[in-house]
């Protein structure tokens, strides 16, 4: 969908060609990329989410938690996401693959799922230089891999955006690609080899890695504040530059973020697969052979599935509804969607760590905050992504959406009802803390009635804010929307 | 994009209102289903195959392995299945949903989630009748949100497809929809009540309900032959029939494979990272601090991690490019597609036996083979999922894989090379029992180059064949395609 409105976007000098383009897909050597992408995007997102998974994780103090493990995974995480965004601003180039992109695709695929391995190992072994070695070694070839398949597209021009394909200076596009992408391989060269002398500089080299877009821009800012500007192509600052506000494609950032999503609301299940079916011969001595007394014992994790199930899916929703008003995403949107995804990855361990320790225990007390600050990080980021939205709201957002459009405060509440209710149940939980675990449950149970009702709770809200402090004020919404009468009476209600 | 189409397809007549349709999604209530659909699809997807995740498996021997497990795992894929096939019919008659429709498939998710669990404690305890009630009370529920979902709907009539909105019996589609959708409820109610009197005819019933469209559909056809044919609403064989060329949304039968095979891609190296980190301790005392040594005792797992990762991609590949060419998915394709992914499921097990047992072993032996009948059988249906095309070629196929179009035999050999090899390893490994582990890596690492070169190889065979057979016959494929010369040459050659 995305390509085929960049295609019309190409306008009438590109008519015929565009033409021709959709007209080759679904036949012959080219097709359209959409599906491969979807896969990719499936194959990243499980990666980046599952080293967190409950069964990996030893059952002992909260606190010995909060190391390793979770260390490796928002390292995972990060880099992860990182190649995902520069799979995506590469696959915004190239919009037509053909067999032999296919398979090139896949065999960096493969090497990408590898990665996380290469952290296990150091976060096992951090003073052994294998795992940097083996992390180096599959970027680079990561890096060699995206190369040649740059150069096998320009090579075929017409598996180019219409963009770059009408432009008279393909060859500088291709530079600048191949410059982009050849400089993180090229760091970590340096890394591995520095890895033999001083291998904690060879960490730091790595963090330098996961935020070169970042240096990389304040280095651009400060060279053109003290040499004054250069002279820049004219479309070249369209991709490929790292401006916060560079234009990712949004299909892909929501494929990616239902894959997380997905991953992470399956995962308590999975566990529950594997070790909540109780054992004939236990069954037989400790509860004379009833099932359901010995399926009594499992209560509390079957409350944390459904809790976590909930959760994850209105979060879901939540998400939902926000990419379905905006736009555009951009870089930096799609920055503060990943910090909210990360948050969101640590759910399913969160909520299993809440039935893990006996009741009333500082333990699960900590567990349950711990809860609270994942839900809370995970909305507030959400918010962000619309704040930032609306910072520009005439290119990201949807009329509807924007700052006293019609859904705006509605948009509001939605976005904030997760944040506030964890906030909330933080202070209670620390206020009341012997009822912690109830007044959790509750929340759980509660939120997805509150988001029934959200639309008429908004209203009656918006109405008494009216009715307080603007009496004789005209209907402030009628000025904004001027097609209400269109939209059917039934729509309003839910 | 398969609703855009649609809605263009329902065409002149109610072009104003499928405007209108497409004006409001995207703000106020009523939205587009598409990612809803995505999402579900994902989930859907995992808890299809992770039932059969190798960290579940004792490692004890292979013949134990054919016994509770694959059961559960064959049991859980179909019942998941059957939920999926019942979710995307009820989402080709509504095709726009709201907030509301949204928060109910979440539920209606979540509960399907939860079936596996169920399998799990009727597998461990057969006798049992908890494990059946715990299903049949799952499904039942999941039937009333459906239904609640389908009045919801036809309450709000723009919410449903363009064919039933224009429709005038949309009274009658309701009804018919209803007593479809309740059918599978009303069974497990029954197998509930059953099981309280005799528990072996309830999973008899139980079994009745996967085969339920089949069973349905010889009824109906025995029904015709006796009373003979009964009048018939003219456009309601159109959906919720259950005959076998009854159409199902290409992109949803894609998305939902695209979701098993990044799972299936990515079960073996979840695993390796929870299980392939050496110890430091034992690195200490038993490699005297040599990682490099304590890995390579791990090498068979990595090269069963490549192995897998490989031929799933490689599956997934020939799954792409077939669908390519389907213009459109019918029901019997997608079952002929279940059961090439069922197999699919199989693959990272079958590959990790491959290096659980010793050297040359009769164990070896047969979990090498058992792959090679796994991908054999994973092959061979989708093999069949192109005979079946063809046999209705106008209507399903793009004209270029058509029998006698352009692509057709590159087609052929793309679907036919991983039954030929796996067949063709099977065979050697009979034969060279000895050489079975060599035998299967190298058809591991020689098959991704066979598909790199394939279009070369088909054309020399193909050149080959007329040289030999028919040397003064004219060029067959010219007459079948005169748009050769558009095609740029470049495409011709992977």
């Amino acid at each position: 969908m995305e390509k085929k409105g960049r295609a019309r976007q190409a306008g009438s000098g590109s008519l015929m060609e565009s033409l021709g383009g959709s007209d080759r897909e679904g036949h012959s050597g080219t097709q359209s990329s959409h599906r491969l992408l979807a896969y990719s995007d499936a194959l990243i997102s499980i990666i980046a989410t599952v080293m967190l998974s409950p069964s990996q994780v030893l059952r002992e103090s909260v606190q010995l938690l909060l190391s390793t493990k979770i260390c490796v995974y928002l390292m995972t995480f990060l880099i992860v996401t990182v190649a995902w965004a520069a799979h995506i601003r590469l696959f915004q180039v190239i919009v037509r693959i053909d067999d032999c992109l296919a398979l090139l695709n896949l065999a960096c695929m493969m090497l990408i799922t590898f990665l996380p391995y290469t952290f296990s190992l150091m976060a096992t072994f951090p003073e052994n230089i294998l795992g940097i070695l083996l992390f180096c070694g599959c970027v680079m070839v990561i890096g060699v891999i995206q190369s040649v398949i740059v150069l096998y597209a320009f090579s075929q021009p017409f598996l180019l955006s219409e963009q770059i394909q009408m432009s008279e200076n393909r060859t500088f596009y291709k530079h600048h690609i191949l410059k982009v992408i050849m400089r993180v391989p090229l760091m970590c060269f340096l890394a591995s080899i520095v890895s033999f002398v001083v291998f904690q500089l060879s960490y730091v080299l790595l963090a330098i890695i996961i935020f070169l877009p970042y240096i990389s821009r304040c280095v651009e800012w400060c060279h053109k504040k003290v040499m004054g500007p250069v002279e820049e192509s004219p479309d070249s600052v369209l991709f490929y530059t790292y401006l916060p506000n560079e234009p990712l494609s949004k299909e892909r950032v929501e494929a990616f973020s239902d894959g997380v999503y997905a991953i992470v609301a399956t995962l308590l299940i999975l566990d529950i697969c594997e070790d909540n079916v109780p054992d004939v011969a236990v069954v037989q001595q400790r509860f004379g052979g009833s099932l359901v007394a010995a399926l009594q014992d499992y209560g509390p994790e079957y409350l944390a599935y459904f809790g976590s199930f909930v959760t994850v899916g209105l979060l879901w929703f939540v998400h939902h509804s926000l990419f379905l008003h905006v736009t555009k995403a951009t870089r930096f949107m799609s920055l503060l969607n990943t910090f909210s995804l990360a948050f969101v990855g640590g759910l399913p361990l969160a909520y299993q760590l809440t039935h893990e320790f006996p009741r009333n225990s500082q333990n699960e007390l900590e567990a349950i905050q711990i809860s609270c600050v994942i839900i809370f990080f995970a909305g507030i980021f959400q918010l962000a992504i619309w704040v930032v939205a609306l910072y520009n709201e005439q290119e990201t957002l949807h009329p509807y959406v924007r700052y006293g459009g019609r859904e705006h405060v509605f948009m509001l509440a939605k976005l904030a009802l997760y944040p506030c209710v964890a906030l909330g149940t933080f202070f209670l939980t620390c206020i009341l803390s012997k009822f912690s675990a109830p007044i959790f449950h509750l929340m759980e149970i509660t939120v997805p009635f509150a988001f029934l009702v959200l639309r008429l709770l908004v209203r009656v809200g918006l109405a008494l804010i009216r009715l307080i402090f603007c009496p004789d004020r005209p209907d402030l919404r009628s000025v904004v929307d001027d097609d209400e009468s269109t939209v059917p009476f039934n729509a309003l209600v839910t």
